[in-house]
């Protein structure tokens, strides 16, 4: 019940960046709506395809579906009295990525798959629906970025598995994890966390790649 | 079989579209095939995985895939002939959404899915392919512009959807439903048909969002 | 046994290119972690799913997972000691290539689909994970670039075919069309080699298309 909630929380979350992101361009209301819903309902479709579960979530329970439907309706109204809209689009997507992580990772471990299956498809639901939404609106991917993204979202994953493993079944595994994932990227966004030199990716002067 | 028909010049004219589109970069014979090929086909195949039905309809009946390939060649040497080869992108692409989007929201209802996943499904299968051939050709997705382009979809999926509640299984249900798309995407290439500007979303200045 | 390997050989080759695209951009480890494993993975996945398999492979046996894994690690470390990235970068492109599309028209045609399903889906395996590269590192697909990338994919799983045709389950089948599809890659690499004029699509002067 408590991971029901968390998810449509999270599929708000997304559906609300997925229309601030399409600001970047002039677009009309249904085709902003697709977008976010695009970006709400991605990554579990992905997830719920590679695991061959009996229906993807939201066609089994459409009121996922309207969830995703009337909460970027309501964010392409919402956003016109918003002053600050790019810190409202990084914290919306850092509470999905918080959210969307944790219950995907739940519910693989729920569905008996391993640990190490749960951690890949908890990181995988968290970015996806992110990743699609940049690529459609034409901004490089953040989970791509220099950013802390990607990390937090596997550590969070991890702490629910471990969780999991010692007090299963524990009533607020996810919320832990969910924590640290959000409480990671906010640090990432507002210090600028990140990792020491030596674990970054430099492209050398002179060279293309 | 009028939809077996339908479904097969969808794919004949987005495999066009996708020929068309390559047209931006030089790309050689077997890779812009191979484009056309991803368009006419992705949207379905999207479709047919998150319904999870038994086969993806190219796999099952390979003519699909024969009339993807053949359009795809035809369509190669055909745009050699072709003067206004912009106009010739547009007809075409509105022609295969119109398609598309009747065909699978005719099939999903047909598979026992509620009206609200035969609309949403509708829709996909009909921007899919165009989406993934915009990705895939570097242009900002059409669907996402400022064009009218999503709503026809969504206008004739319902419309298709209704039909289908009030005259069940009417031969011509389908047919009007794709004439409203392509009569509504018409309007919007010449007329500029589009929403008023309360229903757009306006990035405002010095604002990056 | 043979196919094994060489499908494990295949995801540590596109994973190193996952890799060296993400240095186009400044990403942290885990990020660059992620794309290595995305683009190693993905093509197999799109097929497994398609096709709809019991089970995608790496679900199935986490082994693929931990050679992605570790792999994207070691070449996170090992592309700073690498003076040309863009030549390795290249080979081992064209390497994954040659032995995903063999791979897969192999597991296809074991699987007992028709030949034109098993170059479809050979060819596809081949070129999806660089695709998805690309796209998420911002750099126009290669597959769809002037170069000739997707014909000797088509020419090695039509050999494969062939040969699986005449010579059913010889071990080296799969060699040999993996030698064609590098070699010629090789060529176009070093040599240019080209389709001829006629069959490249020109833009034309003062068209957009």
């Amino acid at each position: 019940m408590l991971l029901y909630i968390l998810g449509m929380i999270g599929i708000a979350a997304f559906a609300i960046t997925g229309v601030i992101s399409s600001g970047k361009r002039d677009m009309d209301l249904f085709s902003i709506v697709l977008l976010g819903m695009v970006t709400s309902l991605g990554g579990g479709t992905i997830r719920d395809v590679i695991l061959r579960v009996d229906a993807v979530y939201w066609v089994q329970d459409t009121s996922y579906l309207w969830v995703a439907f009337l909460s970027s309706v309501f964010a392409f109204f919402g956003v016109r009295v918003i002053e600050n809209r790019q810190q409202v689009f990084h914290y919306a997507d850092s509470f999905g990525l918080a959210l969307f992580t944790v219950v995907a990772t739940e519910r693989v471990l729920s569905l008996g798959f391993s640990p190490m299956i749960a951690i890949t498809m908890g990181v995988i639901t968290g970015v996806a629906g992110g990743m699609i939404r940049d690529l459609l609106s034409f901004r490089p991917p953040l989970v791509l970025g220099k950013e802390f993204y990607a990390t937090p979202a596997f550590l969070g994953a991890l702490l629910v598995v471990l969780l999991e493993r010692n007090v299963p079944f524990h009533e607020y595994n996810s919320i832990y994890g969910a924590l640290l994932i959000f409480i990671l990227r906010l640090f990432a966004i507002h210090k600028g966390l990140y990792y020491p030199s030596w674990l970054l990716y430099k492209k050398r002067e002179n060279h293309d790649y």
